[in-house]
């Protein structure tokens, strides 16, 4: 990597740029069920941010045949590192697009790439202010969304993928492993929290989850009422719960069209240059869930296509290691559907 | 029930006689993993209570030999309620003991009976006056138990177990019933709260749980933190999570003897005469877990052994009519083996 | 008292009638700013209820000429027991009025009386059930007022009217007494919670104010940040806090018409029959905020007028007692303009 | 400022180093009532860390003759910072001391300076990793304070304290200024919070307050609640509140010799290079708590003396300007003894 130019200094993730196949549907859960504030909008996008946000969103929700991720898009630092983005991935031989006035409204010069993991990537600096709504109470709901946390990817490869991610300025602050030398996965971040994106080994590229913050626990029990409340309890996927990986506390919903988000609160600060590295054991039935809750294996399996600069759906490839639920085996030998069963009880019967 | 004579004023659930057959690890569970406050102890027995309670004890652990509920006891109004208890009971032909000085140190004139379902049950007034925690803050941790709240008690005639706790004063507040007119549970009151004890269709009699009550739901969320932190994460068996019945947030775990133990806040005002019976339908998944989350089987199949007045263990009987674990079916017409199962594409391959 | 016919059993505190001089003003205050549930309203009244509760309303905003309570209005167990309280009322010497459709809508067979201390009370037991929200977290906000809890009225001789009040059945939990036996202040319950009214010696009858029960503390802290948000800080009279008296954490909150409004979450059990009675010493700072802030005085000195069965203001009469703000002395024998002062080093009448 | 050198890159505020006059009783508030972790202790110093911390401590006690404060600390990127700090401060015509293994335990390579307003400022990279405790649920108390969040300033010029600061590599996140001109206050960040320090306008050089930050606001509410049943309210100057001004929750304590301790919860992510800056208006009497609620004196006036490299105490120089409290003045015209005594009805110098 000694010959790639200076790569540009990201700060944080910012937005997704999302494919729903009914705006109407998504609009419903994104602003009516989840309350994120709505920007702008047009027949067929949806301009959302959260409540603590000051740049025009962190979400777009553009009507589209498939159901995909068309852009996760990260901030730099200043205009120039948006040259340095272009640079950067054309030396890596990778396809980009620039465009002087955006790919999408509210955001000015822009580049788009396809990464050598096959996930469309955008960087910007240039970006419109709206109000940051941090003081407006009067606005917010129970289970208040206040920022934008992380993505998450699904790639095949994750050694590589962390190669190239460290490479492009990424730190790694935890990650899943077994004594066999398999990474699962790891968790990576620009800003002073556990992750700006994590990378899971699986079928990829794929997007696996969008995550925005809550200020506390009782705000992401509220979605769960809520949800409960308007018998919408089966977009719940998973949790809540306790991470063992970044120690947050957590909630995994399913959007209208299976998008996965999660909703997200108190993980630690990381921006010392020696954080430590926190490294988990793929056997550690507390790494996924602190108090040994089972996951469900769609959170595993599932996840969001990717599209590349031309809009088509990414070609994914299958991992050739095991994944997680692969490995999750009790202590009798026998393997389980999820993740505790053995504890619980449960042995598997059958094939998933 | 006409010729019965007027039965004891009930005031609350006030405390339960836990048979341990470790106590050195009970008292470890109860004391240094939930908080709660020692009155006094002896080699074989440790008395337990919550921290607002002024009453001497909320939880006996007695070591013995065979993990079982000796006794839940209810405080009733005034001392001429134990004769009335006594009396009523022997209306009912039910075994009865009568002590001036009481089972348990602490209270005083008391009676147990072994009540109609096999259950035994004891009713006081006399009980030492302790030092009310409340305003204690700098002993209370961060999951504090602040109130005992509940018994749940597993039978297998439902129906006929209303029958008796209505006559005996208890007003029902919630059931789970089919509309086949089979009612799998419900839920009694004698304080205002949604219930001093309940009934769970099963084999029994048996006791399911005894529950205690925190202030906020961050305080069950550090129960299971503290757990996870423990290694102990296997002691979760099933939560945490939001009840449909009761409206309550809950969390269910088991001691070292498998006793299962419910932590349980905010559930609503129920004190009116016409306070509005709550009906849920057994086909609700939302009933038992507001957010749809699977309920696992043990938490319908376990539950622990009750003694007799000579502390012998009381046969269980077979309940006849399904109970909600077998009735548990998705919508495709599969059996599952966790409700939740069908939402989440897990069907059964096996027996349990 | 002997001679007194057997009291009406009272369930617990109902509904305040509340006159207001702006219906508008004290709607938006009640329903936009507070969030209360509005039942129905016409042009010169609104219902409103609590998310828990099951009875027709807490509160009637009823537009009047003068800023007053109405009626302090009390369930009672059945309907005979309004027929006892007719009586019981009229055994006083006080003057009753009964209408058999109601005083208000939703409300059936009710007496109002001028009780003893001069304060419109009333009873009923036919009240139209609606909708009970407990369950309906679509609707709830983040401050959500769940349950009305309990009234707090000015009365010159706290004695007498404990003496009335615990004849009528109410029974003491805690109070606030000098080394002199003078009693500032006593609380007084049906329910099983510290009060449904309280007693606080001052120039009376006249009442101190309402009080709402939220779930946990964040939704109190929630309602002082949106009165922030709509820059009405103004309304925030003192706190938020911990009470010592109660152990409950509390806001209080002026109306438009300055009619006090409290916000009250987290007090304790009070069921039993020998249930500990707590005494403060006035002069305990920790008494009325167990943080030791200072009380305005305005919350001592200011009270809502209340309504005779004419609907004419009633004459208020002078405590001849000190009131707990002129007993509050420094320790170097100054008084002081609020409590606390000495602690924070104010002086009265001091430049800085 | 052209002619300087590269000043060092601060991560963020890392330790204070604090001189008590009574150990044991610091020691007491510190760790018995506020719970910090002791890193490791002797009989003249206490290091204590809060429970996500990773480096060796984030405040250490020392017993010394005058209570003061002998360095704030903050963390640099690289080993070189700590030289380009030195040769940045020399440049700047200050007093410097470097030492290679540090001024305190825990801490390597270090240098301290006595700064252009005063303060004694370290700059060090090397530091001892110790346990993160973010996982060790059974070790957190109530109030578990999780992170150093900022330290607080005095000095008599906060526009040249602001030239200076911004000139090392401080960005301005929030302001208090007024319509003349007069900046009263600033707050400013190296980490991605509101601040790593911020400048009070007052005599100085003084230190305002070191402040942890919790997860929630319940944890503060607790350490209020814990003060008062050890009967130490008197620990507690103001608060708790939000603040306006960063939008924390917050509360501040007072340590055995006066040194103020903030304890603080929520404020936004502040990592972008064009963060907006918030500017409040010096007469917005919601800026220093958004809930209107007055400002002790005591806050204003009241701070911390700084020691210098000899560990004498550095004189204090008088502002020329007026300060907050000075201007805190009422819409009539009369100046109050707290803010908020308009809004309240409390004249200065006025009789009950």
């Amino acid at each position: 990597m000694n010959a790639l130019p200076t790569p540009p200094d990201i700060v944080r993730c910012a937005y997704m740029d999302l494919v729903v196949t009914d705006l109407a549907a998504s609009r419903a859960f994104y602003v009516d069920v989840l309350g994120l504030v709505v920007t702008e909008e047009s027949e067929t996008e949806v301009y959302l941010r959260t409540f603590e946000e000051f740049i025009h969103h962190n979400l777009v929700l553009r009507q589209g045949p498939v159901a995909a991720v068309a852009a996760l898009a990260f901030r730099v630092r200043t205009p120039e590192d948006v040259d340095r983005a272009q640079a950067y991935y054309e030396a890596l031989g990778c396809r980009t697009e620039r465009r002087a006035s955006g790919f999408v409204r509210g955001v000015g010069d822009s580049v788009r790439v396809e990464d050598p993991l096959g996930f469309p990537y955008e960087f910007f600096y240039e970006v419109d202010h709206v109000e940051r709504l941090a003081w407006r109470y009067d606005l917010h709901n129970p289970g208040a969304l206040v920022r934008l946390d992380h993505f998450n990817q699904v790639t095949p490869d994750v050694p590589r993928g962390l190669a190239y991610l460290e490479a492009l300025g990424f730190r790694v602050t935890e990650d899943i492993e077994d004594s066999d030398g398999i990474v699962y996965a790891a968790w990576l971040r620009r800003k002073d929290t556990v992750h700006d994106t994590a990378l899971t080994g699986g079928n990829g590229p794929r997007v696996h989850h969008i995550a925005f913050a809550t200020h506390e626990k009782h705000n992401i029990i509220h979605i769960c009422d809520k949800l409960g409340a308007l018998r919408l309890s089966d977009r719940i996927e998973r949790g809540p719960g306790r991470h063992g990986v970044s120690n947050a506390f957590y909630l995994y919903l399913l959007d209208p069209d299976g998008h996965r988000v999660e909703i997200y609160t108190q993980d630690y600060y990381t921006g010392d240059p020696d954080n430590p590295v926190v490294k988990w054991d793929v056997h550690d039935n507390q790494r996924r869930d602190w108090w040994g809750n089972p996951v469900v294996p769609s959170w595993y399996t599932e996840a969001s296509l990717v599209l590349d600069l031309d809009g088509n759906v990414k070609a994914v490839e299958v991992r050739e290691e095991p994944t997680e639920l692969a490995v999750t085996v009790g202590a009798d030998g026998f393997s389980y559907t999820r993740e505790g069963d053995a504890e619980k009880g449960f042995k598997l019967g059958n094939t998933l």
